[in-house]
């Protein structure tokens, strides 16, 4: 399938992926768009002139908006079928998209925000060798996980208020801290500030209170996937979360990638995934590959200095999948809604670079890791921005999110 | 003061109180209502009569709406202009409110909905004789507090999704849970299903984030208060809590009360909470009274028989106030929105029948507790309905919330 429109090879936004997103051009209106190549197409461009007849219109109502919630309300079919229909106007030499006036915006002109009204946001623990690792720093080495992570796809609620969009700063946050010498906490900006590369799912699909969703339909609830890099205060955390879990250490902001990548879009980077040991109950047995091999990337770039890579893992390693996932989160009939937002928790790998942490990366500490420029961190410092990049790449091409990135501001 | 409309002296909807709520009649549109005695003000017929207009008029998109949101960003001082303005004419004798039709309508005419639609649910753990009495159960006895409780107000995040109002059944929910005599997990309805008789606050003003609301500002974005039940399934919470917080044990469902009590209402019951003792850090230092006297009781009301009273609190009880709570949450910078719920936890006192969970009632299953009609209870069963009331009451009259009720079917 090859485009008039020029795509790189390594481009993200590759024919097969056309993700959805909300843009906006010098401080105009809010829109849904669709990302090709380097360029944003403006749906509400395409309605203007006819362009979507053929899959039976879209009200202005729904592509002029703050957020994607009410074009996701349309359903899998409808989106993934007008996501077919682009591609055919992209690939047909007589394409009207070719001439339209304002269809295709150069991506360095627009202003990318939250994709959507997120509802609730959870946070899973779903990577073995990440749960190990903190088991083996803060607990038993010999017996790092703890016994319920091999049964439950652990997770806990998140603060939704505070998710953020690519290139929003966030300050340094304040929080209660117990330094090692002292018999009482005091007041602090962290010092273990940190970062968890992590990748969320939208959800597609409201489900009702009181009904449980079964894991083989799972997937029929998710809409897309995005980047996620849930920030992390180390020494804020440590000292509240006995015994109700994380709050101040993670609320004050987690930040997303701008595109969302359908689901359907990583069809043909399907993988198997761990095999899940002792057997799991029922309710969360799988049928086929619910895995995706998605190249996962996080760089360091300190102030005035170039990106350094620091992690270097990918989906694929995940024990938990988001089938589980939510089949799990709705067992107990806790109804979901469109716009939730579901992420894997932090995704390491077995080797030391594909740590998705700086707690990982310099064991806490003991080890810091060095930068191109010659410095070093343990955590992240004032200045640092976090980029985070992804993308699945095989022989039928490459589906990816393009950048997360976010500069952390020295404290108030 | 007195009105022309009768109110009898044990009615929690005086003409001091003037709650806020959204109603409907026979299928009708939501609307925001006021409570006074036996019957709901209509706002909107008031607007369309003129009679809003000496506090500058509501817009009816605001009055006709399906949560309260709009309502409350108006700001405290024009909705408490607003419930001065129908206490005056509800007092005058030539009010123009005595002969409106439609105006006043009689309460068992109405339906009540969920007031506020929900951004995040925060759940704190404020009690501490409630802590005291988990730590006892679960940990040391001799040390049931665990480190952080008298430093942190101690919270997580719950799920906002499926808070819903009074009168809407719950499924008793299944889960994973741990028999004592297994060595492997099963799915199976919980055996454990509790209340926690909580109050809740509802966010009255936006912050921004990375900003901190100061702990002598924090009321200024307190809008009302509400009755909560938490509902539990503690065998549920049990094996899954450990390292990440309750999850599944409490995401089935939380039911508030339908009319939310402005904060200034209780400004004659305000009394000083118990001494802190160590002092607290500076940014959780209050200055005058911050707790209120507010009487709370819990029934169950078993299928075909009547109301039991099985705990008797007080919401004064409260370690930690409402104010810290907001300080600490936003120490971090954290953004709460309008209608971010913040519950206190459960609210237990020092005598056995102010316990304010089955959890502790019947401590852990051990002492059951009798019922009138002569059955026991160790936790809720199938067919029985929750009643948690609530009110203030002194020289000056009575405020409260009315009932928040809610009934336990079979599980699916």
């Amino acid at each position: 399938m090859i485009s008039w429109l020029p795509i790189n090879n390594d481009s993200d936004f590759s024919i097969h992926n056309l993700p959805f997103g909300i843009f906006s051009i010098h401080g105009g209106l809010k829109k849904v768009g669709v990302a090709i190549s380097d360029k944003v197409i403006d749906l509400a461009a395409l309605a203007d002139h006819g362009l979507l007849k053929e899959i039976g219109g879209l009200a202005k109502s729904v592509l002029i908006n703050e957020y994607l919630n009410d074009f996701i309300a349309l359903g899998n079919s409808k989106t993934n079928g007008l996501r077919d229909h682009l591609r055919l106007m992209l690939t047909l030499e007589s394409s009207p998209l070719k001439e339209l006036p304002g269809a295709l915006i150069d991506m360095d002109q627009v202003i990318m925000h939250l994709p959507v009204r997120v509802g609730d946001y959870t946070d899973f623990y779903s990577s073995i060798e990440h749960a190990t690792n903190v088991g083996k720093m803060f607990r038993d080495p010999e017996n790092a996980l703890l016994p319920n992570w091999r049964h439950i796809p652990v997770g806990y609620h998140g603060r939704a208020s505070s998710i953020i969009e690519t290139n929003i700063p966030i300050r340094r946050p304040k929080g209660q801290v117990l330094l090692a010498d002292s018999p009482t906490p005091l007041l602090t900006p962290t010092d273990k500030l940190d970062f968890e590369l992590e990748v969320a799912f939208i959800v597609g699909k409201n489900s009702q209170l009181g009904q449980s969703v079964p894991v083989n339909h799972a997937e029929d609830y998710i809409f897309g996937l995005v980047l996620f890099n849930d920030w992390s205060a180390r020494d804020i955390q440590k000292w509240e979360y006995v015994p109700l879990g994380p709050f101040l250490g993670k609320s004050f902001a987690s930040s997303i990638s701008p595109w969302v990548v359908p689901l359907e879009a990583f069809d043909a980077f399907r993988v198997a995934g761990p095999i899940q040991n002792p057997p799991v109950l029922d309710y969360l047995k799988i049928a086929g590959k619910k895995n995706i091999d998605l190249n996962l990337k996080v760089y360091i770039q300190p102030q005035d200095s170039k990106q350094h890579l620091v992690s270097n893992s990918n989906f694929k390693y995940m024990y938990w999948n988001m089938a589980q996932q939510l089949a799990h989160h709705t067992i107990n009939g806790c109804n979901i809604k469109i716009g939730d937002v579901m992420a894997s928790g932090t995704i390491s790998g077995k080797d030391k670079n594909s740590f998705g942490s700086m707690l990982e990366l310099s064991w806490n500490g003991q080890e810091p890791i060095t930068l191109a420029n010659g410095t070093t961190r343990s955590y992240i410092e004032d200045l640092d921005t976090i980029i985070i990049n992804g993308f699945a790449n095989n022989e039928y091409g490459r589906v990816g999110f393009g950048e997360l990135r976010t500069q952390v501001l020295p404290a108030n």
